[in-house]
């Protein structure tokens, strides 16, 4: 045997073919001795199908990116507002009616207290805003709650952080598309016979604009968003100019409206109202969980972001409000209109064209709820991976630096949700809340403990601030705990333990095979001592034999071929034609009556084991099984069972290594090396040279 | 490297530990030189789970036959009869009541021609039972219509006996359960709610029963049959004996009967009643698909078993048509009983035992039909696929002798149908007689050339016989096609052609790759001249970095390792750490800006390629991979994900070899060899010495 290293410059001079001159070119770039970097074209496929399948690709998800492009794909604050705060802001198209429906339980009187229940959620806003601002400071690599109660706590609060928050994106994209199909239907009765198609078609709509990547799907969105902003900030202000100048009339009511209760009015509803309410803070976390998705500074643009978010949500939160107490605007029986609805009637007037663009934008901002979700997941899922959480998969980005395998998890699982609930996934709302305020208490009392150790400038009143977010979240938490509990809450309670264990299982394992695998680092390996024997599987003498027999005798001399067979005069056959045209190895030919092919293969290898001079180290076996290379499904049927089920019984042997022989037809297309691009050939002749 | 051959005979004496002296006895007896045969040790499961899983397989399924069992598994005429006419003779359960259901279009008065429409139709069946009892005895491999028509005519028309054939049994499955079902319905109305469990289980069982093999499945399924044909024969003596005594009665009409038409009675009817009836004749040809599984001697047993058969056939139709007409018993409207269910009732009485065992041997002899089918279809697709007709998989036989592809996948396609349908397939029943016509005409016309061709004693009569068959069973085909066209024969018209091309496509092929892979005989291999070069791919340096580096070098000194990675500083990193632990192999780190792993490694072997001296012939790729030996579902997720990826792009690839290098965490099960059995040990001690 010949070989030695071939060194892949210093190529004999004068040689005419441009191509062995500077064989790399088309596909790598020359960085050093041994070093290269991979172009665009050492990616495309080799094949013609795969190379169509490529150019499909390319039209549905765009070219792949490089990483150096990536920041070329961060957000800037207006659309990172777009991005990561229409799962926020959408909620104050239901919050308002989330109280008013409590309220009522205690009579008319009793809704005017909205206003008071809005501005203390308001406030709660306030102190969360001013302590995720505080995480994207100190927490600039994302993640939210997950790395702040992971560091400051203990790693298990970060990963009932983190389980909560997955379980919560997940709800979010079921519900809030659920929610915009409802406002369609409302609209056009008819589209409740087709919810299901609709729920497919809109998250696969987002999902290939997830996969696309951030900066397009920042494009697409920004539009709704801002419209329904704009919208309704138009009738906040309405309201507040017809309250100024006395005529803000109560509005007659045209639907069932929800009876009036005769509940004692006290504490304990205006609790139930607040916890209800609260449900305008989901989404607040977004931010603070995706920093490194912003433009440099990214810690500054994320924290200003989650501030116009604030404040934009907090008034139109108590803004409605006042505008649904200001002008009697009641709870409507199933089916009827929202409080949204019937301010933007009151505000703008029944068929108005602006009144249809805010009905519009309300469903738009709806379905984009669900693309919060579709970043924030994602990003978690990477970070979980990345401290080896969840599979590794999960930390790979895609073609267009997207978390495909999150993504698409995200998008299967809030699908099979939608499914499995008939399109009506009106039950999950109040379980948001669960998993937010676990998240928000959990973070705020990270963040406590990190001012404890940090002592910043300033970090008196960070800490106070902290402290008194945390109390407060940790109160709404244990009220919509116990609310809830048996409408549903009870199912978070039992899957964040789930999937917390789930995570330590994952963990353990990642952790168990690396210690494994782990070498002492002062080892330095030398040559292996071990020899080698070459076992050839065969089913008959033909080219696909003759290719792994030679392979065999490639690797070492000690080659044996074994023919299983249950037909013994098949195998006297097999035997006389291997002997006479294959001589010089010798054919052990293994009678199998049971018909089994694997199991008397591992036999046969035992009994070669066995028989091994005792005390000497055992050797290497090489089974070199010839594989027929399938181009499509029904050839994977037809060929390859036997060579399958064989791989698969000795991958599972001790000092044994599977030797792939690919066999092909000749009427097959060869794998082609894909045209290579000459214009790049000039730019590295310098850096070779 | 050391090396060289080892044979197994021929160890040092006076070596004392027993394992080593006859290592292969607890696996293989030694039946010669490099000839051994399996004992059933050798297929034992080598770790614990696949023991458990192995012990399990026994008790449902029994234990592994060797090939010699086979004869033991073979069938008397009894139970043959048992097996193989279920379907026929259940016929007789419903083939009265289609002629009846169209004579009563014209009249009451037309209903008497059902005698005569009846004795016509056991002529035919006796033409084609003579016929079939020449092919046992001219074709005693089985395969029936298709070995007939393909041998005598030319394949394409054995592939469209085969088609036809193959249809049928499906549909026979599927239809024959749910008239069982309807059956077991009338009694029992409830059932009608759990048709579909119904189905499933009562499909399940005869698929388990038959993948424990023939004899057992006989042994299961002749009780039923005999009981039917013992209670059948008994209404028809009570009926004889009743029109002989003169006391043959009208029956009151009790249900709601089918009105009476007033369509001219003639030719056109009477043959649309004739068709109708035929569907008799299904089934009939299922002895002659299996002359195989009968005991020696194979075809004479077939055929007096067609005799028995088909006169039991012959008596039980006739007999219950004429008792019917005697008894003036007319069809009733849907839901009401079936005639022969009538019938049972004149006889035995309602209320009786006798009319309740009746009605429950129906049910299970229709029930049973489907194991006709679950006999013929696996055995006809074996010969297919032993004329490369089919994928192989369906010649192999399990552990049992049974052929368990094609068992499985009937009765997979037989319960989707009956999913699809709802458990209705009723509609189904007439698209029968397409396929079981279309075969009779063909073997017929087949049997006619072989006669022709032959010239055996009494060819003269024998050739009269089957050209008569022909042309009869030829014009029931052409009276079914054009009266069932639009009724769904149409479907059957549309997949023959579809499964013939299919079954063509995959003749073309394994026929394509087998002349692709033979060699010349002459052709003596000589020791190979290409030279090796080896290819690592590592992600990092651990255990199963080094493992693959030392079998890379234990093939050939030319072994350089590639690290792709995304990540150029932690690249840098692993060369580091490489380079000082693993000294003598170079290190190419190839950048991969764009993320990807596979495309970058091949353009790299491209390259390599591409800088081998040209006019050199191109020496064989070695590229080693790590895979980690999962144990279970999970672990398959966790790990492999890029070992995968790369396997199968590399698959592809000319020149290049695969080698699988498998690793496993220490703390994993060995796969350890099963306990050998101490006391077959003195057997084989005389052979070997």
């Amino acid at each position: 045997m010949i070989g030695g290293r071939r060194p892949l410059q210093g190529r004999k001079a004068g040689d005419r073919r441009v191509r062995v001159e500077r064989p790399h070119a088309p596909y790598f770039r020359y960085a050093g001795p041994n070093q290269l970097i991979a172009r665009e074209a050492a990616s495309v496929p080799r094949t013609a199908r795969g190379r169509a399948l490529a150019r499909f690709r390319q039209i549905v998800f765009g070219r792949p990116l490089a990483n150096e492009e990536e920041i070329g794909e961060r957000l800037s604050k207006r659309k990172a507002l777009a991005i990561f705060s229409s799962d926020a802001i959408s909620s104050s198209a239901y919050a308002t009616e989330e109280i008013l429906r409590v309220l009522v339980l205690a009579g008319a009187s009793a809704l005017f207290f909205a206003i008071h229940v809005s501005i203390a959620i308001a406030l709660l806003l306030a102190v969360v805003a001013v302590s995720y601002r505080q995480v994207c400071r100190a927490y600039p690599n994302g993640g939210g709650a997950y790395v702040v109660a992971r560091t400051n706590l203990a790693p298990i609060f970060g990963l009932i952080a983190a389980a909560s928050l997955l379980i919560d994106y997940v709800m979010t994209v079921s519900v809030s598309t659920a929610s915009a199909i409802a406002q369609i239907q409302s609209v056009f009765p008819v589209a409740y016979d087709f919810r299901i198609e609709i729920a497919f078609v809109s998250i696969a709509l987002i999902t290939v604009a997830n996969l696309r990547g951030l900066r397009e799907s920042g494009n697409i969105f920004a539009v709704p968003t801002y419209l329904f902003v704009g919208l309704a900030l138009a009738i906040v202000a309405i309201g507040a100019f017809r309250i100024a100048t006395g005529t803000a009339n109560q509005v007659p009511l045209e639907h069932d409206v929800v009876p009036l209760g005769t509940e004692a009015f006290g504490v304990l509803l205006l609790l139930k109202a607040f916890a209800g309410g609260s449900v305008a803070l989901t989404g607040v976390e977004a931010i603070a969980n995706g920093v490194p998705a912003f433009k440099p500074p990214e810690s500054k643009n994320a924290a200003d972001t989650m501030t116009v978010m604030a404040v934009l949500l907090a008034i139109l939160f108590v803004g409605l409000t006042v505008f649904a107490v200001a002008f009697g605007l009641q709870p409507t029986q199933e089916g009827g209109p929202s409080i949204v609805a019937l301010a933007a009637r009151t505000a703008f007037g029944e068929g108005s064209p602006l009144f249809y663009a805010f009905a519009a934008s309300t469903a738009l901002i709806l379905f984009l709820a669900a693309n919060t979700s579709f970043n924030a997941f994602p990003r978690l899922a990477a970070i979980l991976a990345e401290d080896s959480y969840m599979p590794r998969q999960f930390a790979f980005r895609g073609d267009r630096l997207a978390y495909s395998w999150g993504i698409v998890l995200l998008a299967g699982v809030a699908f099979l949700l939608l499914w499995a609930f008939g399109g009506d996934t009106h039950a999950l709302i109040p379980l948001y809340s669960v998993g937010v305020f676990l998240c928000f208490t959990l973070s705020q009392i990270g963040m406590v403990k990190h001012w404890l150790r940090g002592h910043e400038s300033g970090w008196r009143w960070r800490l106070a601030v902290n402290a008194a977010g945390g109390i407060l979240t940790g109160i709404v938490l244990a009220i919509v705990v116990s609310e809830k509990f048996a409408a549903g809450a009870y199912l978070v309670v039992i899957l964040v333990p789930v999937l917390v264990g789930m995570m330590l299982f994952i963990s353990r394992q990642y952790g168990r095979s690396k210690r494994q695998l782990a070498v002492d680092p002062a080892h330095i390996v030398s040559a292996p001592k071990r020899e080698e024997r070459i076992v050839v599987p065969i089913h008959g003498v033909d080219r696909a034999t003759i290719q792994a027999v030679n392979v065999g005798r490639s690797i070492d001399d000690d080659v044996r071929a074994v023919h299983i067979s249950d037909d013994p005069e098949d195998a006297a056959r097999v035997r006389k034609t291997f002997e006479r045209q294959i001589p010089g190895v010798p054919l052990v030919v293994v009678d199998s009556p049971y018909r089994a092919l694997a199991g008397p293969l591992l036999a046969y290898l035992d009994v070669l084991d066995a028989a091994w001079p005792p005390g000497k180290l055992e050797p290497i076996t090489f089974v070199v099984i010839p594989e027929y290379v399938a181009s499509s499904w029904w050839e994977r049927l037809l060929y390859n069972q036997s060579a399958k089920s064989l791989r698969k019984a000795l991958l599972g042997r001790p000092h044994t290594v599977v030797v792939n022989v690919p066999y092909r037809r000749e009427d097959q297309e060869a794998s082609s090396p894909p045209r290579a691009p000459e214009a790049e050939n000039e730019a590295d002749t310098a850096a070779e040279g």
